[in-house]
């Protein structure tokens, strides 16, 4: 049997090596555009802001050893069309056959169409190319003093922060009226507001990039819905991702309106032995069960397995994600993980919720920070549903427990309330924040 | 209604407030032995080691505050004896009667009953008194230059840290083969003992005091069984607790060979309207729902909510605790939660364990270290029972998870497998150490 997979980052590469693990004998063949696989993309943020110099630091695992497992890797190779009757793959002027066809191709980012995109020093931050050369960019070109960054996502947060450590001023677009709303409650945007304010970048919110205008066809400004003008060196992008899925089209294959490819809970799509996963397919909500777009690395790595142990003959689901993030933003550290309470209750959800601000550890042990947490429930069921937190000194790693929580759809009672959580003083205090937080929502 | 509270510590005046809130009418006395309440005990270790200079810093809340809550506090008042039978409690000439009774008279540190151990010099660390006084002693007393530490427990091993800060020469003498073997396993253990020999503590393993010498009736060495005669200057005494409740023996309570009270899982005791928690009576186990002694600050704040709540006419149980515990250990972090895979096996629980070494973050963003999991589940029920991890930089507060897995009896499944831990580089790697661990185990 032949597996044919097409695209060789996280997911692609997860799902080959584990049905390698899986089948020694299988012909496992990866067909991907890049000369590279396997880039741990969300270390690009650090790169660039020269946490470390060797751009193949950020390659999980070379495309040598993959081949040393007998693994067939067809690089530089974009593939332009599937025929999912013939069960071809087209590719420059070659085709590859498959038994099974995992379409792995990831996401690009999302470019709006306005006057001035095709100018200079417009960048992107997805590939390894396009890491290299912003960091080159940053780093070399002293004529870039001003960046505007579009879209104040994980992405566009993590690179405030970089682009700060190169001595940039930073404008940070975000078309929402507050920060991350669709991640957390506006109690949590409102600390991070507060520490971009706090750290110089200047914010503008419920703004959107219509023109960016360019001298000697570079950028020379950015301008706004709002008619608002700003003087800029660079662009950032980093509004989104769509689907590279453009090539499928009218395939047969079964995508939604943005080209995501629809899949169950095993990774199949509609055509039988097809499957996909990763920034190129839905995903399942653990708590609802709806469909959703969550281009995480947590979820490519889990569903990648999911599909390897399905071709293999198991029957395994992935049974969602509750789209658990964290973020290290200057010295402040965020994390979010199930439903915000605004999204709940968009979802007609009865909630209760409470937000504690409390103090990470005794306050006599050095260097006490606040902590907060902001703690959702379903109020009918009594099953946690989100958590929200802030702090710093890896405070937040208590998110952890939330997450398990949700996972295990614990009910608010006075079992949950006595969780036995450890005390000691440099790490908590007697009566943890999590325990406050249960002990409001326990009335 | 009257209730009568012995014990001005943690419990006593956990119940106290409590009570107060779940009723404002309610007559409530307490009777204590000392001229504080409340203190804090946990930060001793702290304050000994001058991370602060206040001493009532460690006093959670003042005895004027509860007073200001109309609980009456007769303090500096040693109870005599009960008579359960007539309601009395007795202290000098006095006594109080009571309607209800509650008994949180806590433990205080064993004094091994050897030669030499009434010398001067030889300390212990649970009031408020002996931290003043070890605090004094260790910065101000120029003769004491090696200290012997007696019992390798959590406060043991948290001296051991305070007083290398404070230059001294430490012995830690432990009766076990391992350190803290009850509370960790070996893979642990030996990661405590790898630093500790990295800090030059001298820590003698399988050795037991069996006498300290004296020379002008102050310490001059100590002797061991196997017949080593160490030279100290001072001796503090870690070797665990014995409970206040002399005063109780003949009473007619129950309590069991050590003195300790039984309590069932509402905090009552064999007779009508007394109750007791803390550091002087049982608590339960919530795995195997064995009545164990475990004085731990968390599980006397918990325990003290429950017995208000009861003597307020609810119906609240404590389920019991899994004995997190946490300790920072110079710069080596170790928690724990569950059973230990020994003391699994002990009790006849068919196990199956997985250690895992693994990293804390990403290569690629600072300050990665070492990060170690010892997971635990029972083979029959596919149950989480135990975790234990070390590691630094807080990256041990994952173990939140495990304690909240082991409280919803989680079970080691595919979904299990898949439980979203949020990743980003600075805090984790995108395949966490505990899916690494949970992996292993679900095969």
């Amino acid at each position: 049997m032949k597996t044919l997979i097409i695209g060789g980052s996280a997911t692609g590469m997860g799902v080959a090596a584990r049905l390698r693990r899986n089948d020694m004998n299988m012909d496992i063949t990866v067909i991907q555009d890049k000369d590279y696989v396997s880039l741990g993309a969300c270390g690009l943020p650090y790169f660039v802001a020269n946490n470390f110099e060797e751009k193949n630091t950020l390659i999980a695992r070379e495309k040598e050893k993959f081949e040393e497992s007998n693994i067939k890797i067809i690089s530089n190779s974009k593939v332009e069309s599937v025929n999912f009757k013939e069960n071809k793959v087209f590719y420059k002027d070659n085709y590859e056959t498959y038994d099974k066809l995992v379409i792995a191709v990831g996401a690009k980012p999302i470019r709006p169409n306005i006057k001035g995109i095709e100018g200079e020093n417009i960048f992107v931050l997805t590939t390894l190319e396009d890491g290299v050369l912003l960091k080159d960019k940053m780093n070399n070109d002293n004529s870039i003093k001003k960046v505007a960054i579009i879209g104040a996502g994980f992405i566009g947060l993590e690179m405030c922060e970089s682009l700060s450590e190169l001595k940039k001023d930073v404008y940070l677009l975000e078309m929402e009226e507050k920060i991350m709303q669709r991640a957390f409650d506006s109690e949590i945007s409102e600390l991070i507001e507060n520490k971009l304010e706090e750290k110089k970048i200047n914010t503008l919110l419920g703004e959107q990039l219509i023109e960016i205008k360019l001298k000697n066809n570079k950028v020379n400004s950015i301008l706004l819905k709002s008619g608002k003008e700003i003087e800029v060196d660079a662009v950032l992008l980093s509004v989104g991702f769509q689907p590279n899925t453009q090539f499928l089209k009218d395939s047969g294959l079964e995508m939604n309106e943005r080209g995501t490819i629809i899949v169950n809970t095993k990774g199949e799509t509609n055509i039988e032995h097809v499957y996909s996963a990763g920034d190129c397919a839905v995903s399942k909500n653990f708590i609802n069960q709806e469909d959703i777009y969550s281009p995480l690395a947590t979820i490519a790595s889990k569903f990648s397995k999911v599909i390897a142990d399905n071709i293999a003959g198991k029957q395994v689901e992935f049974v969602g994600s509750i789209q658990s993030a964290i973020l290290r933003l200057f010295d402040l550290e965020i994390a979010r993980t199930g439903l915000t309470e605004q999204i709940a209750v968009n979802k007609g959800i009865k909630v209760k919720s409470t937000f504690i601000k409390d103090k990470d550890h005794t306050n006599y042990t050095p260097n006490q920070k606040d902590l907060y947490l902001k703690l959702i429930i379903n109020e009918d069921t009594k099953e946690i549903i989100g958590a929200q937190m802030a702090g710093s000194n890896n405070s937040i790693l208590r998110i952890y427990a939330l997450a398990a929580l949700i996972w295990q759809k614990a009910k608010i009672d006075n079992a949950l309330e006595q969780i036995d959580l450890p005390y000691a003083p440099p790490f908590s205090r007697s009566v943890d924040i999590i325990h406050i937080a249960l002990s409001k929502l326990n009335k």
